[in-house]
């Protein structure tokens, strides 16, 4: 049984990445032997964040993978879609695990192609794959050594809706209406990401088309044999963390609160991250925690429902969740590090 | 014609009230005569809002409708519910106008007193107020005494949705999720509107069944032969202004943009205040000014669109409008004092 | 006597730039006839600025200092530092007007240097213009044909501190703790500027060495014989706007509350934008204003003083006090359009 | 040695008792065992603090001194001034521990009467109290059995000026510039720290007159054979957590860089929380952390420096201090539970 793991960061500085330090800095069978991002020269990781000073001595090198799967036995690899793929195949031969952030390994190749417009690179490691989401896919994910981390805001609403179109009771028409931090988008010095553009605002972008999507649907499609009909709608808020996602949805029958709850207590009643919440979530109960709170409305003679699902953006919805599963991999409490 | 309007504001210490006071100080053509709230005695108003300092010697006194009838020509009521159904009647009596910001008059009485727990006490005024929207009842409330100022969730989701009823375009279920800021809860010293808990976080409340459901629906229904299946998520986001309603209809039939557009055009070509957004609006785009902006997405094949109505709460949304309004009453170009 | 002044915005596009349009587009007696930013062809200016849909039709071109000269009587310069002196002369030249929001015109030459290191390009054009506080130099501001606009942070430190040192009442030994909003640092695409770097924070930077302090020392120099000894600590906070200056003075002789008002009553009563609150100011409440609020508290015995006082950096501290500035050249009145 | 202590928590539901808890439920040494508020019955704690869903199964029960002390070995009094010194004697004298977080025991008698408007009623303990700052105080802390647990606003201040007073090489003249998130005054429902009040705002209050100088100057004092002049100017801004103080001191005489960094390393070298931060802090470095970071500026030539500090006012300036105080009774390494 693997008391320390070795593990290594690979884009260290993005807002996942730095995440997903401060996560492993505090985990109990973790040790750090390498991180790395786009710098020329290695420095203090602490000079680069200077949160972090008095917590860690470590470098922050220059991009080198062969040095990373010869000092780590795990490699976190967060960093920019489709270049996971040009380094996952290399680590994987030399037997070590790989938990890939990017959305690389998330989708088949045609669709991958389609929304990232470039042929998928790995697909024979594509194919074995484990989605990383423990509270559905613990089995595959225990045996993988390769894991898919799933997209924020996939995270929120696959979680809300998978129980409900497995058990196939609810229609397969869903609309989600899902408000995002700007974390999200990445740590780019562009001019809508300056505070005064992002300050007390909100506004919705790419309706029907954001590459999320798919991700959502292939799951989900998996839970149900129809197929999915999601009307998907992206919003940027001016919180500094979190996805909040209210969702609608359809029963094909009356359902009573009490049906509904129990199908989620059937699914999540041994995941400790999945808060089934007495009434509709707030954003804040889960900022700073790798919880996902799931509360629900219900006009029961009309047989709609509105599901809200939060989530921090950063920790289910990324660095969190893949500590999740290097945990399930190693075969640790599933908490470990996270609570 | 009338140059310069004496006014009163019954309830200027609200948020709302106090917006009205700020549009009504620089209004070229009115006079403020008589500024009064829930004190015990009269007060400057300076020295409750330091921020008008040096903008108005105005004093704020103990509520005294009889007093206010006497010197205004329009009294704005910005009171809580069931309270301006108790005034209205002796102003309108006097043959002085009233615009009553509260729900008192823009609910059916059978509704009223389902949403209010209470009989509606003035029914003969209530079947004559007319329903402060200018964009589509200009020509009822230039002549009205009475006007129900709509309320704020209503005027984002009403002036998104009106045009494409009246036509009859789109099927009758409609889902609205709706972003407020607290201050549309009114100004109340409750632990949930303490900074802490609304900086950095969203939730929905009251699906289904806030109180400004019937009124959406009331005006809406009468756009069309047919009922409203209106879904509506009211949800508080920690900004300090504005309503952000993300609205989902779907077309009766394959409905080009450009059909769309030229819906609106119709509607808003007169309508200073809509905007016809490119794409879908921001927020920010319009807080502190009295517009409304529309943009929207199309998912021509599946004949769904994602529309998206911004307003100010505290301006479009309730005292900006209610001074459209008084513009209109007055003969005055509706844009005066509010551009 | 100018009814309709014709004027030029060159540099439109930055935060000062896009409040002077603003400001300008409501002013009565102003009509923009040109606008202009580093763009390579005419583009809508709401287009840039979609917050501008129904407010302007004028197009932001690239620069044309030739053009801007012929059709306007006045040009704003609302450029970066060391680039207003290219153009000045020219404008000067044909007989029109500069309001320069830059530093080039507020240093003697020697001290530009030293903080710009770059010689002064216009000395001769240096020596006659007037630095624009009308608060203070108003006589000269009337007849001056180029402004030098102030600093924000100097703005609200010189108006605090003039009265006492030109007076003589106060020691030469200030120190001024001084918190801006992040858009005084312009509208630009860097990762410290990001909505997660500035959310929820504040630090210092630049102590003692801020090339605004030269400013604020030049012209407090002028008010009283004795040299200025300011300890001036700039930080950026999590706001939208404002600046908001906590300065600490020690009166050469017991003062009373009275005294020191009185002292204030001098020099501003009759300056409609400097307001003398009866307590310590709140930042909020100078917000979209053209307001400075002053307030102190006083330690009679020790005969210490904290003077606190706020403005909106980009109104009173930029766009506001240059369009102040243009209603004094003009004979308008200075609140004209600011109010 | 203790492997587990039973701690209780008197007033768990305000700002500084909430963090409490939150640390507590995750100390590896710690259970708590009771937990209560101003409730009239027993609630689940995490139906008050639905973030706390799934972390804990405690009750809030109503305040009951005696059942407190018999269960737990350490009691924290997060209780408002004034109360504690009626719960503490009993305690004790059960032979139970108590860390108290009120300002009952942080001053001499006539001092608190003076600020506090009542005679001190357990003078006895008063004088044992430890003050509870580890890193100047951890001799006394070990054997103590009450600890006085620091106010936030002196914890930022005292760390900051302690080794340059006890070393005698600053001026006893200080200003302390202070600014605190508004969770600092404690959960309340008043207007004044309703959400739009305190966003986006700034202001001073209490110039001179805080109930905190007292505790400041007395502990600094003991550092020093000299008297302390020290103003202080509490600030209120609109950040969720945190203290930011920017402290102007004069040095006696000349000094370098590297003698004040030395005079810092030589009381600081063992302290895990105090981080000497090579430029000026920010904040949010220190947000949800233990750690006070400590920066300055240096002006040589006129021996002025600017020493900014920061702290989390509810974690190392109040809830995570106690639990510091509480690692250091127990022989725990002082950072279990805090890193």
């Amino acid at each position: 049984m693997i008391k320390q793991a070795k593990v290594a960061v690979l884009g260290a500085t993005g807002f996942t990445g730095e995440k997903l330090v401060e996560i492993l800095l505090s985990h109990p069978n973790v040790e750090i032997v390498y991180l790395s991002s786009r710098t020329e020269i290695p420095v203090p990781y602490s000079k680069l964040f200077p949160r972090f000073t008095g917590k860690t001595n470590l470098n922050c090198e220059p991009i080198d993978v062969k040095k990373a799967t010869e000092k780590a036995d795990i490699l976190f690899l967060s960093l920019p879609h489709t270049i996971s793929m040009d380094f996952a195949p290399g680590v994987l031969a030399q037997g070590k695990k790989v938990i890939d952030l990017s959305a690389d390994y998330r989708l088949d190749a045609d669709i991958y192609e389609k929304y990232y417009k470039m042929s998928h690179k790995d697909t024979a490691n594509l194919k074995k794959a484990a989605y990383g989401m423990p509270e559905l896919f613990k089995k595959k994910i225990e045996k993988a050594s390769l894991i898919a981390n799933p997209g924020c805001y996939p995270t929120s609403v696959i979680l809300a809706l998978y129980p409900l179109l497995k058990e196939g009771i609810i229609e397969n028409k869903i609309i989600s209406d899902s408000k995002s931090a700007i974390t999200g988008a990445g740590r780019k010095a562009v001019i809508e990401y300056h505070y005064s553009n992002i300050s007390n605002n909100i506004w919705a972008y790419k309706p029907f088309v954001h590459q999320h999507v798919p991700e959502m649907v292939e799951i989900l499609k998996a839970a149900t044999s129809a197929s999915i009909d999601l009307l998907f709608t992206p919003q940027v808020i001016g919180v500094e963390a979190g996805i909040y996602s209210t969702i609608y949805v359809t029963f094909k029958k009356v359902a009573s609160e009490e049906q509904i709850s129990a199908v989620y207590a059937k699914y999540y009643k041994n995941c400790p991250f999945v808060r089934r919440m007495s009434s509709l979530p707030k954003l804040k109960d889960v900022v700073g925690t790798n919880f996902c709170d799931i509360g629900f409305a219900l006009d029961e003679k009309k047989r709609n429902a509105v599901i809200a699902s939060a989530i921090d953006n950063l920790i289910k919805g990324a660095a969190g969740q893949a500590v999740q599963n290097m945990n399930v991999m190693l075969g640790l409490d599933e908490t470990t590090g996270l609570l």
